[in-house]
């Protein structure tokens, strides 16, 4: 029993991500889908990329994960078919793989053949249904995976801005703003020290230490904690840091270590 | 194993859909239960036959569709079962399957028996879980489909509105807005000649070409693309044409050839 | 087999709910997971023990439900497994099992060993994963449930109000509001006279009878009806009673009767 991941920016109401679950089923009828996300705002590349991060590498091995946030589709971006830690990773090569790609211990890209598109595809705007769901029903269903690809190819990977060492501390960015409004950066809590003063700022904000967690603080209290894959977070406690504080994507974090 | 899909208008934090879930569970737990989805707009039955449209027959055959849009929950209008083209549909007989049953080569329609009523049921406001997930469960289960119905009706069917051919085009509507704010009309594009210049007007945009895909003109660019059903739909790339457009459900299309 | 149903207000678009579907079918690859939502608003814990009362004693005996909102997530609150009318039930120890506790026919709760939590678990701020998500995967793969559990304890429930009984009547509370805007009181429909004149007063709306379904009544019309768990309701006739007359959480509710 093959299991799929399923991750869009299509939302559900129009029944598009129903349609490729349809398609998949059809091909391989015992495959279990599971829905990672269909909110991905809309043509959000980057976004799904962070989310992919999150939960792809804990399902077990053999795993389909299959994302589609695919604004250039029709276009001559390649779909592909990912091989990375016995996982297997189906969508367009637009850079929605390049978290995963980036944290995988092996990795190897292929591009799927371009014949496997449903016969009976109308139009040229809906990869997700005519060319990505056939390719994951066909893996699932048993076909091997080289029939289904036509080379190897090196994916398009995003550049994140990375954080950097200043004379007395780091240098950083917010790179997500998750539901909570929780505002994390790309500063890995590892690099800054555990004992010793130090002072986390982030636009008109200026937070002396890193709680453990939300609970340590008080109702709508600013603080700074270790996110859940260990990146330096900005959060107000039962609050939004994202809307009270009018944090961004992009905004400077600057973490001073005395 | 018996798929069923589910549709409903009833968005997720109230827990109705998942006590739907819980009892078709309940009469059948090898069924394996699709969400196809739970944010259809309120009331808008309309919308719930559109997406119902877009993956029901992409679905293997025997598969179970559910779909509860329902603003006329326990009033007199009937509660279906529908077999169409080898497929089950489930709901009430209020439109919901007009698109559906337009489109499917074969069908026939039956009246649920009104005893099937989960006996434990409270209140009349619920049909979702109180009768149509009853008679989902006990199809999924392997009771014989005709133990559960009272004999033969002819479902209710929306008239869509249909495009008109003028002396030089044809005059359209649009009759669906999608999650990327794409806006689509009731014109299939095989009705337009594929050469010849053509002049596409839907409120003050002045589109001169069909293209074959979004990633074919310039970000923000309105254009004209076949969907992914074979209709014509106005777009703009990587942007939301209803909103940048002021285009809504109703409005007119008009295809002139030249 | 096994079913996990998962609640939480992670929403979707950040992978939290995926990941913790990961870490359950790690350790249960033949586990089904249904979604019950993810939309309950951030850190709402009441709105969801709302939506767990709706669907939890619905689902099959043996059936795991996981619950996650959690703002006290790294605080010295306790994390639950309760076994309640043969089913499970695993969260946070915040009232979130409030209603199902309150309505079970028999339960016991028990504390998670704290050794449970993922030995890779990075920060102390996603319990769904790191713990809970174990816990659910432990239980579902056939581990005993007295290993993940190291003494019994006495949950916290909330209070949610209790109608007061008035000389000619009785006085409640709006303690829910659905999807659909529809306001729900803490009056059991049956503890209102049958037969009789009533008049409801809910702000400055005044109804004076109980309407057996929506359709009884004119499209905008405010009615009252038995909601499907049987309490009083107070609607709009396909529209959305919240907005229009301004009820909120917290509004009296007065049935007089005459």
């Amino acid at each position: 029993m093959c299991m799929i991941t399923l991750l869009t920016d299509f939302g559900t109401a129009d029944g598009f991500a129903a349609a490729m679950k349809g398609v998949m089923l059809a091909a391989a009828p015992d495959a279990r889908i599971l829905d990672a996300s269909h909110e991905i705002p809309p043509h959000d590349v980057r976004a799904g990329a962070w989310a992919l991060r999150h939960y792809a590498p804990l399902f077990p091995p053999e795993t389909i994960h299959v994302a589609v946030v695919d604004p250039g589709v029709g276009s001559s971006r390649k779909a592909l078919l990912i091989r990375a830690d016995r996982q297997w990773f189906i969508g367009p090569d637009n850079g929605l793989f390049s978290w995963v790609l980036r944290e995988a211990r092996s990795a190897r890209a292929f591009v799927l053949r371009s014949d496997l598109r449903r016969v009976r595809a109308v139009g040229s705007t809906f990869d997700g249904r005519d060319l990505f769901a056939v390719a994951a029903g066909a893996l699932a269903s048993g076909k091997a995976w080289r029939s289904l690809v036509s080379g190897s190819t090196r994916p398009m990977r995003f550049s994140w801005p990375t954080p950097k060492s200043m004379p007395n501390g780091i240098r950083g960015k917010i790179i997500h703003i998750d539901r909570f409004g929780n505002a994390i950066s790309n500063i890995p809590t590892a690099r800054i020290p555990a004992n010793g003063q130090i002072e986390i700022s982030c636009n008109h904000l200026k937070i002396r230490e890193i709680k453990r967690t939300y609970s340590e603080a008080c109702r709508g209290e600013a603080i700074a904690v270790c996110e859940s894959t260990g990146l330096l977070e900005i959060a107000v406690v039962e609050g939004n840091a994202s809307i009270q504080h009018q944090i961004s994507i992009g905004d400077a974090v600057i973490v001073v270590c005395r």
